[in-house]
């Protein structure tokens, strides 16, 4: 059995990158890799489904112990990968699903070369702006602040193996699994299947 | 506009490759490179359908003029691909597919390492060999020959960039496409997209 592909996607808020990522994690050979963090559970949010909840002491550790796969700290809480569930899924064959931010993904990128990083984009900025206006919940203030960090990390997206356009949720989904199996079908990953072809002489 | 890619494809013989091919280039976006020859053309063979029939002279002038991609002699024949028809193909967004054999695809990737280098094979040998004997019209000895040809190519595969079993018509031709696709998805080719959408702003 080979090991499991380490996959990593970003997106800027409103790109719908979570919708593409539920129909992709309908296929169970996918894992998705929880977040670790220290802040404190909001209404509504499970252990272990949504984050990960450790004390400050606890993640810390983690990271001296250097099992955080990659971390950082925002508004004063610590937030990471644990590297030891992602190496043991991979282990089982599992292709794991990091989805972080373009910081924590070039630290990931550094770290396993390995992995397929992964930018999903939006068809347009002006798209986008019309989609977190959709919203209609947020401040004028509080959208031009998204556009410009959405700006901001479609910098990044140049760095990023591959870039998928979600113009729509289903060429996007098409655009994935085509990456993930293309990506399979590397010849770094095919020593086992040459074994059984000569091997079946 | 991005330039098209440059697809080499080999197989053993017996291995579907044409059927495959037959099925992709359906799709018009591709161009088929016809191989250059100084071989008599045979009886149904037309010049620019089935080879481009040289004389040496002509082949010759091509391999001097740095023409030719690759070629090499057999039986006392040339064989080869004209590089000045596959660019001009590329330069017009054509994903040119170059079907030859393993060591002139080893000095097409050597030449062009942004060659997307495809091998294909059979399930197994087992399965090659009761394809080949299916014909019918080969002699045991001729069988024997190709088998060990097949074997001596398949050592070759890992150079490639992927590997595709065509283990059925439609897998087969489902990897081949998900491996463009994938292709065409890597940030080095998404300059343009990136830049329509940032300028869309």
């Amino acid at each position: 059995m080979n090991k499991g592909l380490l996959i990593v996607v970003s997106a800027p808020s409103g790109c719908g990158k979570g919708t593409v990522l539920k129909e992709i994690l309908k296929d169970e050979n996918y894992y998705y890799s929880v977040s670790a963090t220290t802040r404190e559970p909001r209404e509504g949010e499970t252990d272990g489904v949504h984050y990960r909840f450790y004390s400050r002491e606890k993640f810390e550790k983690l990271v001296s112990d250097n099992i955080m796969l990659e971390h950082a700290e925002y508004c004063h809480n610590y937030y990471g990968t644990r590297g030891d569930i992602v190496e043991e899924m991979r282990n089982k064959g599992k292709d794991v699903i990091l989805e972080i931010e373009v910081q924590g993904a070039m630290n990931v990128m550094k770290k396993c070369p390995e992995a397929i990083s992964i930018f999903i984009l939006p068809p347009s900025v002006r798209e986008l702006e019309r989609r977190l206006r959709k919203r209609g919940t947020e401040e004028e203030e509080v959208i031009a602040e998204r556009l410009e960090k959405a700006i901001e990390e479609i910098g990044y997206a140049p760095r990023y193996k591959y870039i998928i356009v979600n113009d729509a949720l289903e060429n996007a989904v098409d655009d994935f699994k085509a990456v993930i199996k293309a990506e399979k079908l590397k010849a770094e990953y095919a020593g086992e299947i040459l074994d059984e072809v000569i091997k079946n002489a």
